[in-house]
């Protein structure tokens, strides 16, 4: 039942493979529960919808 | 104030009735609260943003 | 994987199992999805941790 | 490290600018935490995909 | 419907109505909908239970 | 400014480090962006707030 959110940027379907793989090992060796019991939800997250301190943080990257 | 998500597969505006008519009684009857508090957010997830196990819910689907 | 938050007042166990029971059963028929595919999390929240408009609820019970 | 999620109608640019901007400083000045920790996601959702009540809020607002 | 959601440290009642009367305030002032249609929801969040970067809060608090 | 949130049954300080320590590691490799950026939230749930198909994780574990 484990369930894990992702929020993250837009990515691609072999970054979504790699990080659904990778993290429902790792959880499956630390919980001691199976693979198979893993739920996991990629939410991908725009960078004029994310807030880092004050400010979007698509106004932060245009100033960089 | 009871606030209900439900993260599902993309469906459509009949399902939503459903779901959101079905969910806000039965919350109201086994909470004893009224129905007109229930608030309820639907989250359409694509089978690419899901995983079970250490697979993509589009990979297995593949499979099958 | 339809994984389902309830975010609800402090409740009993067996008003947990009927939410679950019904929820999972209503879900499965709606999405068409085995019953067993169904993930439910219930996060009791305290009612000095909610917010109805702008005042907390335990403020609000204090007053009726 | 505050984590504010937003669960909105959609909105546009300068309403996220907003409030981002003054939550962030609001949490900070109430946490007393630097403005810099807070991380602000914004969800923004279709009528369609919101209950309140019983019903779907876009049949609500037919309604009116 | 607006749903907010804060993850925080373990704060106040006080700091709690801060909050909640602020963000309801702005929020319904922001998205031009009327307070009463705010729900906010506290979860209060252990240091131990926050990783930032690579490690837990807490063991970065003690280092400090 | 990615945030990932883990719901799992209660689990000690040690399992929290080595689950914090994998996760952002990982998503830092996945996504390109720097480990400090990670925002990991563990969520500890207890059986009887878990649903899995129609019946409470704690009422299918007596069983078992």
């Amino acid at each position: 039942m484990p369930v894990i959110t992702i929020n993250a940027p837009p990515i691609n379907k072999e970054q979504k493979r790699e990080l659904v793989s990778a993290f429902a090992k790792k959880a499956s060796e630390v919980l001691n529960l199976p693979v198979s019991a893993m739920v996991i939800i990629i939410n991908e997250v725009e960078s004029e919808n994310v807030g880092v301190g004050d400010s979007l943080l698509c106004d932060r990257q245009q100033d960089e």
